[in-house]
């Protein structure tokens, strides 16, 4: 018999959507959705069905750039280079759905705070208290060569910047104390402005007045979302984030960065337990190991040579590779000495390639699929059993979900691991409550005017 | 008999959705939505039943600060104090609706043009051709103090930048062709970078390398909407816009600055007929003229004085005013000198108070609903009438329709003046096409990169 569901801490689970899916090959696969950059009943279906499967949330990466150091790779490459702007595109999921919660990445290198606490903010309003923001920083050329600025932040820098930033927009949210807005006809007052804030913020990047043009939003604060697990990443996200993100091959990795970044939380007034920690799991999942097998197959041998040079010169910091012979092993040489721990994907395929010696290859398929992540390819038994170890073994509080074919891979997702991981008790069988805090049992904040003798009082 | 449909030039209808209502006491009215600032499903509704109504599109303005000069009137008139942003409230709409156009305003000033062509782009696909962008530049310090510049730009170099940044727009939205995306399972080629074009801007006040990621919007340029009627304002419209907006009291006044408008094209090697010009009518309808002077009169008693001198500060670019008497003359010589033609609003004012020496409770009563724009007051025949009348005279090519309380004023001009408008053959009894540029029968312009030579050969 299952356990009683209450007595089980049960896994979160997070869609992240990526166009055609998360191998690189995706869209050779028949069960892609081939036009997925341009297409919003794509990702309206797919948030549909992904709410249908109690996922607590979907997520979306950004780029603000298309990098054209491969453009003879990028013709055969899908990713990124033409999609929807992530704030729009959630806004209109938010109509299409009532529960699961709505994620974007938005940079803040090359956007003002206050623009950026009125979109989330508003999305917030909109999907009647879904919304998160992955916060980012952004450190490539290709970017900031679109925002005006010939060079690109430095990575301390860019953090330094972005723990202003978010200071700021989370002051500007709280421009407005819950019950601010009496509307009284009888009085004729609409708000009481005594409870109203003024941020009068004065700071090193940025000098920002307030207050905002909006309603307390309904989560109080949008769900904060980080990724990254440089020291300064980490240490980022113990001050600011409810949830990390991370993309790693291995769980003992993963088991001890999340005991890392929980460590990092009560010397800044925090409790281990308000962070989640979400790796993700690249699952592709068939009705038999040998169907998910095959589909798997068939996506490693769709992969073009400069592509797969494309994926591996990503992984190493966007540097140039040579052609190389693909059942030849990759030449140690070829990786770029690092410093400090900054690029911690070259530093993991260093690891592989030490380890390992692949074929140039080899290499490839290993990052084609997820990029970084941890690859199951498996009946349901045999993924929901993978993320059932990982769980247990605290390697996460949850996963992301990178299907390696959408909308196909979540379908199968939904119909065939959603079920397994309920029986197990593992996984929740309806939406505990309406919000998307709710959902990953993170309590609503008090706004940072609060009075707690007042409150104390009634 | 009505006339032969097809035969009859007719008018374009825009609802310009504003919270509770354009009277600034509508939030007093039982028919406004007392909440409308922080809920979706008002503007939802008004959405679909203006499509029900066959306009056109629904427009949002913005603003990017709360102005506090005066917190005891704004207390009391909710306008502007707490709203969603306009491109994820009009991506929600986007779900919520099928034909009819998506209008936002977005400021020149405080964002950067990469970002804005992503999202309006973004919305031009999630709505299938429906967006449109309401070009403004902002010149208010209290905006200013929000983006960290103590100063705000002078009017001239606003007017210098913002066009620089539309065109850095419109040649961002042609990164591709429109056949760039051959998605070709068989060849293995997803996209033809030979149809993808970088921007390399570098100007005064932008530099912007490109490409953008994200596939040619439907409407190939999503619609170009500006208003403003200084010099600057005007010549900026006839470089660039679609569609020109104004708010204007008088008829006369509309016909001869529609006739400038249209004049300046042609030395921009434009036709005439490529701008409609769209004035402001704030209008009450009731089955009665009766039950519309009822609602009317209900509204104008409901403005507190606070509020009323608020407003006459606005118009008279927020300049301190005293309390006043209210039932003697507005005293001439608080209007402040203007140089230049610069504050259009405050010269109109300027105009009916020497004109007509009203006192400061009819002055203000005058600007109370829906600004400056020309006011009816009336049953579905007289409204229809009035209308008629201006579209006849050359005054505009259509209108901003500006009910007084939302939705109960929508509500009664489609149910009440739209069959009438119908009736006489003046506006549409279904959509002719699917895009807001279909709408207003404006082509989908070329590409930028178009080659004519190759087209003619086709």
């Amino acid at each position: 018999m299952a356990p009683a569901k209450s007595a089980t801490r049960q896994m979160k689970l997070a869609l992240h959507i990526h166009a055609t899916g998360h191998h690189v090959a995706a869209w050779h696969h028949p069960r892609s959705q081939i036009d997925a950059g341009s297409n919003p009943r794509h990702y309206i279906e797919m948030a549909q069905l992904a709410e249908r499967g109690k996922f607590d949330l979907i997520f979306l990466a950004d780029s603000l750039a298309i990098r054209l150091g491969d453009v003879k790779a990028k013709g055969r490459w899908p990713q990124y280079l033409a999609y929807f702007e992530p704030l729009t595109l959630l806004s209109t999921l938010a109509a299409a759905t009532s529960r699961i919660g709505l994620v974007a990445t938005a940079s803040t290198s090359y956007t003002e705070p206050y623009n950026l606490a009125r979109s989330f903010g508003s999305l917030d309003h909109l999907s009647a208290g879904r919304a998160g923001w992955n916060i980012v920083t952004t450190g490539n050329a290709a970017s900031s060569r679109n925002f005006g600025r010939p060079e690109h932040f430095e990575h301390e820098d860019r953090y330094r910047r972005a723990q202003e930033f978010v200071e700021i927009v989370c002051g500007l949210w709280d421009s407005y104390d819950d019950d601010a807005f009496v509307m009284d006809r009888a009085s004729g007052l609409y708000a009481d402005l005594d409870k109203m804030h003024v941020l009068h913020h004065e700071g090193e990047s940025f000098s920002v007045e307030g207050p905002l043009n909006m309603r307390r939003p309904p989560q109080g604060r949008p769900v904060l979302f980080q990724a990254g697990t440089s020291e300064t990443g980490k240490e980022t996200a113990a001050r600011n984030a409810d949830v990390v993100f991370m993309q790693q091959q291995s769980l003992e990795r993963c088991r001890s960065l999340r005991e890392d970044i929980r460590g990092r939380l009560p010397k800044h007034g925090r409790d281990p337990d308000e962070i989640l920690v979400m790796p993700g799991m690249a699952v592709t999942v068939g009705r038999t190991e040998a169907e998910a097998r095959e589909q798997h197959d068939f996506l490693q041998s769709k992969i073009h040579p400069d592509v797969g040079r494309a994926i591996l010169s990503a992984e190493l910091g966007y540097i140039d590779l040579p052609e190389m012979p693909l059942d030849e092993p990759f030449p140690l040489d070829l990786i770029p000495e690092i410093d400090g721990g900054v690029r911690s994907t070259a530093q993991a395929l260093r690891r592989v390639v030490e380890a390992e010696r692949p074929t140039v290859r080899e290499l490839y398929q290993r990052y084609a699929n997820g990029r970084g992540s941890h690859q199951i390819v498996g009946d349901a038994v045999q993924v929901a059993d993978e993320l059932e170890h990982w769980f247990r073994s605290g390697a996460g509080d949850g996963f992301i979900i990178q299907p390696a074919v959408l909308p196909g891979g979540l379908e199968d997702f939904v119909e065939l691991v959603v079920p397994e991981l309920q029986r197990r008790g593992l996984y929740r069988e309806e939406y505990e409550g309406a919000t998307l805090r709710d959902h990953l049992g993170l309590a609503r904040p008090e706004s940072r005017y609060a009075r707690p003798a007042l409150q104390d009082a009634n």
